[in-house]
Formats: C-alpha cells, structure tokens, sequence
C-alpha cells in the first residue's frame, strides 16, 4: 500500500518533528491537517500554508476524515490521547508515531486500540537544538535513518505504508526492528549519548571553556542543549536498557583508564585502532 | 614584536598541522622552509609550492637561517630533537610547537635550551581525523582556538609574536594559559571526549549500527578515528590530568544514573536545564 494523495494525513502534535512532516507532505502535493494544543502554533501553520485546515482541540470532524494520522507527542499523552479520542478515528485508519521510545507505547496502544484502526509504529531518527513549530524543516530528514518497529499485530500493508512514507519524507535508510530492539539501539545511540553529552557540560565548572575548545568538545555537546521535559520523559520510560547501555559504556572507559593507568600503551592503541576501523567502516555506510 | 615577511620560518615535522602552518604562511608571502622525516613529503611539499626549500634531514644551513622555528613532532621526538641539534639555531631564534600537552614538554626544554634562544610554547586548538601533509589545510584554523603557555621564562616580545603568529594563521581567540591550567582543561575538553568516542565505538557489537543511528551518535564519534601513535603518547604523556578529568565525568554520569534509577524527574530536568543554559552560552560566544 502505498502512500498517494488522495489519502488526507492528520498530524497529531506540531512541533519540531510534526511541523517538518506536514511541510514536507504538503509540498509534496498531499491533504495535511493538524491538531494541536495551542491555536497560536494552528494560525501560524495555516499562515505560512503547511497545514490545509487545523484545530486547537481533537476536532471530531478533521480525525474523522483522516486516512493516515501520525503522532508527535509525548509518550504519556499519546496514550491517553488514543484512550480519549480514538472513538473518531475512521474504520481503516493508519495510525503511526513518531515517538522515541518503543517498548511503553505500542504494546499499551495496540491492547486498547479498536479493532479496525492499525497503529505500525515508526521512528525519524532526526532533530535538532531547537524545538517548536517555527523551527521545523524537512530537510531535518535527508541522510537520517528511519526505524519501523511492527509487531505481531500489524499487516504487511500498514508496514509498507509506513515505509513508504518514510521514503516520501526523504529518508535516506529504511529498515525494521522489533520494539525491544529498537529500544535496545536508541538506548545506546541516542540516549546513552545525551546522558554523556549533559554530563559532559555540568561537570566542569571553568568559566572561559570556550575560549580554550576544539572542535571535539563542540562535537559532543552540541546535543546537550535538549528540551528537559522530552528528553526526562524519554529516559524514564526507557530505563532499563538505557541503564544496562550506561552500565556497558561505564565498563568499557573503566577497562581504557586501567590501561592508562598502567601505561599500557599498545593497549590503549589497540582501543584507538578498533575504535578507528569501526567508525570509518560506519563512515563509509552513512554518507 | 610582530612575524613580518622579513622573518625566516622553518617549520620541524611536516604533517598535518605542521603542513597547515607552511600552505597558510607561504600564502601569505613568507619564506618557510621545513624539516621533516622523509624525503617524499619534502618533495610533495615542494611540488605544491608550500615550502621554499626543505630537507629531510636536521640540515645546519635551513636551521641557523630561521628566525622562527616551528615544531610540529610528537613530544618525545621533539625532545630529542631539541637536545641533538639546538647547537644550530640562530642566536636570537624563537622557537615555539604545536604539541597538545604542555607541562612534560615546556619545563624540559626551557632547562635545557640555550640561553641565547627562547622556547614558547604553543597550542593551536584544530585538527582533523585524517593525517599527513597531503591534507593539511590552514581552513581548519578557522573560527578555531589558540592558546599560548609561556612561563616565567619568556619575555614579552616571544609572547607577543607568538601571539601574533596565531592572528596571522586565521584563528578566532587567542589567549594565554599556564602550562599546568592548559593540561587541565585540555585533559578535559580533547582528551576525556576522545576517550568518550573511543569507548563509544569499541562496547557495542551491533554489527547494523550504522541502519539505526542519529546525529547525536555521529557526532560523538567523529573523532573515534584517529592516530593512535600520536593520541596514545598524548594520553600517557597527561596521565594525571586525564585521569583527574576522567574520574570527574564518571561521578557526573553517576549522578545522572542515580537520578534515572530513582525515577527523579525532576532532578533530571535539572541536570538537563543547567546543560541547556551552560551549551547555549557556550555557542554564543563560539560562533
């Protein structure tokens, strides 16, 4: 199944990773609307022509029309957004999400969703510093990665769908992983990362650190500018494979600080040479 | 005392920033002439016109003519370098590095050096994850940091020239710092995150990571590749800074565990706004 325009998307939620959908689906030619919970985000949306029509409240009428609906929200109020509203939703509907986390959401989602809607979840593996509707922009997708996490449940029609879009929207790599999985990888690549990122700022309390930086530095805490209440929210609901990552990266600066302090220099360039030949490998597969 | 065109610069060590001081320099009309190990980068390095003359060899003539030598080695060459040949400098000579550790390189040679030629040291704050002259490129000094370490020792006039040896290469800030200020905060903002990088690449076997991976995890990585020769002597050679630094970050990520496994969101959030805050000071005034 394939994602062609006459099918109308809603857009649940328009900030960052909302907002950069509905520009990108409405440049392309498709029927986007939005909800979304303040009416100053919907008259912006309106005003620069990313949205085709918008309400401030879960408008009976626009989730009703809606053959494709994709959640940008927080975790929590995802799910009492589908335990509130998901009466409206039109019999065949696709709903999918764009949520960081996997393992709390679609199991919980899938158990209490009515019979004849689908959820297919779905991560854009992109961002940015900077949050809010006035800041999105598709180009936020081309490069990135794009995770589908099917389960049992879901048809092989709603995966293609769900692929689809992903392709549509730019993405540069498509692929599939079971929720758990998923949560596993993010954990590592994504969270585990920022938690490094964060403590790399507060932990040192030198006043001209920036006149005295490289590049290096800038590099690893470019992402600890983050949105507190997202990024707390993704963390606890993902806690304990972002435990068991921290618990791995932990290990593994203890095992390089024993080599050093036993000036056990070929073991630290055997690190270095490893840690070379995997990330050009990584290099080489991503641009 | 200001590097006019009059001055003759010979640059010891020929690589990557070594390289990058002689295309940028000879750019801009001054005479640089270079030493290094082999003789195939002093002849690319002729064909490109970046040196005036070079030899592969502590050649007397290129030595006793230069009013400015550069060292570009690593600190336990440059060391012995400085012991085998400095009977060849030019009275009056100023010598200063690019080495990225200070306090096991400044003291040695100030105590050892002629008292007729002075040594102040030098740390231009730019790299790349690729080595060699052949890409060295003075771009890279480009919005990047400087940071002079002189001593008791030194005299206004290296300080000052040295200082303007950097405004001459293109760098954004120029500041000074003790030998032992600069290991700390270098053990800190290059070294620690190159252990980050490292540790990142070498404790996940995920054979697909590349499929599932944001910015955030390529960001953190970049400088995963890099020349274990040289960043294995630059570790070893700041040992106690690097441990000091690394012991502070592992009690930071400790405190963000705690407040994961606790479930404190708020104390979370807390973390997270004072990195926020800290990170966007920290662009302002990079940028």
């Amino acid at each position: 199944m394939k994602l062609d325009t006459t099918k109308k998307i809603l857009i649940v939620g328009l900030g960052l990773i909302g907002g950069s959908y509905a520009r990108s689906l409405t440049d392309q030619g498709y029927y986007v609307t939005a909800i979304t919970g303040r009416q100053k985000t919907i008259d912006y949306a309106l005003s620069v022509g990313m949205i085709a029509k918008g309400a401030a409240s879960p408008d009976p009428a626009l989730i009703s029309e809606a053959d494709l609906v994709v959640f940008a929200l927080y975790p929590g109020v995802f799910l009492d957004w589908i335990r509130d509203y998901q009466q409206y939703f039109k019999p065949g509907a696709i709903l999918t999400d764009v949520t960081g986390v996997k393992g709390c959401i679609v199991d919980p989602i899938q158990d209490i969703l009515r019979p004849d809607v689908e959820f297919i979840a779905c991560h854009p593996m992109a961002g940015r510093e900077v949050s809010g509707v006035e800041n999105s922009d598709p180009t936020i997708f081309r490069g990135a990665n794009y995770v589908v996490t099917p389960t049992k449940r879901n048809t092989p029609e709603a995966i293609e769908l769900c692929c689809h879009l992903g392709e549509v929207l730019g993405f540069a790599r498509i692929s599939t992983l079971s929720p758990d999985e998923h949560d596993d990888i993010i954990g590592f690549v994504s969270q585990l990362t920022h938690c490094i990122a964060v403590c790399l700022m507060t932990c040192e309390h030198n006043e001209h650190l920036q006149d005295y930086t490289g590049d290096s530095f800038r590099d690893l805490t470019r992402i600890a500018r983050l949105n507190d209440e997202m990024w707390s929210e993704l963390f606890l609901r993902n806690k304990p494979a972002l435990l068991r990552q921290m618990s791995l990266f932990e290990a593994e600066l203890a095992r390089l600080r024993q080599r050093l302090e036993a000036d056990d220099r070929e073991g630290l360039r055997e690190m270095m040479r490893a840690s070379t030949a995997r990330r050009a490998l990584f290099d080489k597969k991503t641009n």
